[in-house]
């Protein structure tokens, strides 16, 4: 049930679009991720693209232009609901095949000698020139916590004694997260207020956030979903996935500190969420699989956790990076300084397995759905996924290269994620940008 | 800001539709609560409906009658969004003075002598002959823990020496839910399956949830909502409320205590929750508010928590009974049992706190989103809103009448919540049963 490789995938393809050629572009042809957009400033309403080079082709315009009409039924009717309306559902509610099937259609189309290609060049946008609204309409968030480093790192600052949980290496921890306040890239919000207990007081106290934090994560939209009571069998799961994004969980680490008992996080985490314009979908990431194992000292998973296919190359190589600019720099016009390099290989539970574990006691996932895989961060100090953990918990700052020190997140400062597969011999295909700025609290 | 008492809420209105006067009846000219339905087992598509006695006025036929041509333009605006669309957020966008005149149009058509009679009449629908679906899509789904009976009892079982938590007496306790799985009255849902540990056991073992249970709750649906990163102040909460239902939690506890830590309940919860056809409004509830005190000995609530107008009535006396009809029952034709009869006016926090403290990190809440109050239970045995509570922690079994017994849920169990206000020189008015069935878990 797993996609295999295909002609979509050559790494000899090139694109009539001469940007999506040139070394290090996030979107060659042999990525094609979807997005929801309009040209900036414009009332028009969003419609689905697709990133190529530095271009978005407007599948609407595109699709109104006549050059999908040769690709037969399944590809029509994967354009048909591409063009809905103003977001991917539609599309996300088809099943694995067609989706396929379209990205084969938009891989020819957009091939060099396409015969297409002068029919299609005004369906072209400049990404320059386009803004973009969410992918989907969300209709839940869980926010999973798959990293075995943050969750011992973590851990260890709320229980030095017993950093690492027992259910951790059985159970994929997750808990339901807000859907209302996600946006796509390019989000200013508030720094949140909110009750905080000071560790020198025995009560607690009412204002802006002092500790505020990001979180690199990867985003799953889920595609087809189940009907209640059913489960999502793991060897089936990653069919139901339309594709992964780059998710900014922002955190505020003083009111989760003294809320989060014994029910989870809560508004220390529904002020704002950051994603990436484009969903890069299951099918491009296929070249880039990384080999999932669990060290024989660990419990093995249980087997509604397990298959032949997980364990022949369940995670994926995907680098996730974390850079800043902070008011000052971007006065200065200093490019963003990078605070971590990490791989979302390094999560101890894979996509599948959270499709799995979400289902496997009957909820209903459904298309548009998103999970987060919780903060990735890796083995080594410099993969670490936020500022807690990059600042020891908030005891050692952080020197910047223009002097400036950080331990959390000031307000100015923008908070710039990207995340890329690349390999040898094979392109690099990407994510864009998620970036985020925190504006100042709202007065008092 | 608060809704005053007016000519709706008259002990004296009585309605040209018989049954509405019946004493005892949950749906007097009084309440007037909204609803979504259609004939049973029609392929009509659902619509708003609003509940009088036994009947249920088919807004969209009603509106069709022009019975409400002579009420100018804010009623107009009203009906024309009630019967937009097959759900009621439409309606529930609008605000509270336009919901106030919607309601006075309403009563004054329904009352005894109004001339509309013979024109809506056609459009009445008997409610035994109506199914229900959701009220509104359910953007987001929030719950509580409002009740510091259930929250003392529950920590009691978890942590005997700790049983409530420092933050209870300053935050009210809130987490995200899972709004896909949540159906109205009626529900037939399979037995969830997952992890769990069993105390004798190192490592955890698959299978079916032994340890069923319901929560008896209060649902609050959202009106207006609110911009991101902007707060609903405490004095204007209650006019962002639509209305409230009857909200059946379902959870699994054998599931909850091996997965609910560090992150809160997830699979426990996400499988089914339930909630009554009817949602009552705010103002026809206005004449049921209870005093709202909090001890000299507890922490007084922050600033953001406090009003002049919570000190003088921001609790709701709703009476909420809960019963059981086991399938050895229902096939003897026996009657539902009650196992439980408790008040929302117990609760710690109220509606307008609860609304206050869900935004004011800047948490955008959107028309329709459901809040849930966490499980009433009061401060006496019999009040207690869960079987968790009512068996001590499933150590004590409940015998029922005929002579089966209970510690949780057993498939095939149907549980009904009922609610209603009432007091001396007032009408009775209710929500409606909340009923749903368990059903054997998959076969693995």
């Amino acid at each position: 049930m797993r996609i295999s490789l295909n002609e979509t995938h050559d790494v000899a393809l090139r694109s009539w679009v001469a940007s999506a050629n040139l070394a290090g572009s996030d979107f060659p042809i042999q990525n094609l991720p979807y997005g929801v957009f309009r040209c900036k400033g414009s009332g028009e309403s969003f419609r689905a693209g697709v990133a190529i080079g530095d271009q978005i082709l407007d599948l609407r315009a595109a699709f109104e232009s006549g050059a999908f009409s040769g690709f037969g039924e399944v590809v029509h009717q994967a354009i048909v609901a591409a063009t809905a309306g103003s977001n991917l559902n539609p599309l996300m509610e088809l099943d694995a095949a067609t989706w396929s099937a379209l990205r084969l259609a938009l891989s020819t189309l957009l091939r060099d000698g396409s015969v297409h290609q002068s029919q299609l060049e005004s369906a072209l946008v400049p990404q320059a020139e386009a803004e973009h609204a969410l992918p989907a309409q969300i209709g839940d968030y869980t926010d999973f916590y798959t990293s075995i480093h943050h969750a011992t790192a973590i851990g260890k600052l709320f229980r030095p004694d017993n950093p690492l949980l027992p259910n951790y290496k059985w159970v994929p921890i997750g808990y339901h997260g807000r859907s209302s306040s996600i946006a796509v890239s390019g989000q200013q919000f508030r720094r949140p207020v909110g009750q905080t207990k000071p560790p020198t007081s025995d009560t607690p106290v009412f204002g802006p956030c002092k500790r505020l934090d990001y979180e690199m994560e990867v985003g799953v939209f889920m595609g087809q979903g189940n009907a209640i009571g059913d489960a999502i069998d793991i060897g089936q799961a990653e069919s139901h996935v339309f594709g992964l994004c780059l998710l900014n969980d922002w955190s505020a680490r003083d009111v989760q500190a003294w809320e989060y008992q014994p029910l989870g996080p809560f508004l220390a985490k529904n002020f704002a969420s950051t994603i990436s314009p484009w969903i890069v979908t299951i099918e491009a990431l296929a070249p880039y699989r990384a080999t999932w194992t669990r060290d024989a000292a660990d419990p093995q998973p249980m087997a509604y956790l397990d298959s032949a296919e997980l364990r022949a190359g369940g995670a994926f190589d995907v680098q996730l990076e974390v850079l800043l600019q902070t008011k000052a720099m971007r006065e200065a016009g200093t490019a963003p300084q990078r605070l971590s390099l990490g791989n979302f290989k390094d999560a101890y539970w894979t996509v599948s397995q959270l499709v799995a574990h979400h289902t496997v006691g009957g909820c209903n996932l459904r298309a548009g759905d998103l999970l987060g895989s919780g903060t990735l961060s890796g083995p080594t100090p410099e993969s670490a996924g936020s500022l807690l953990e990059l600042t020891a918990g908030g005891k050692q700052s952080i020197s910047l290269a223009n002097g400036e020190k950080r331990i959390f997140i000031e307000d100015g400062d923008t908070v710039i994620m990207r995340g890329w597969a690349e390999r040898d011999g094979l392109p690099r295909i990407g994510f864009g940008d998620v970036a985020a700025t925190v504006l100042p609290a709202r007065s008092l």
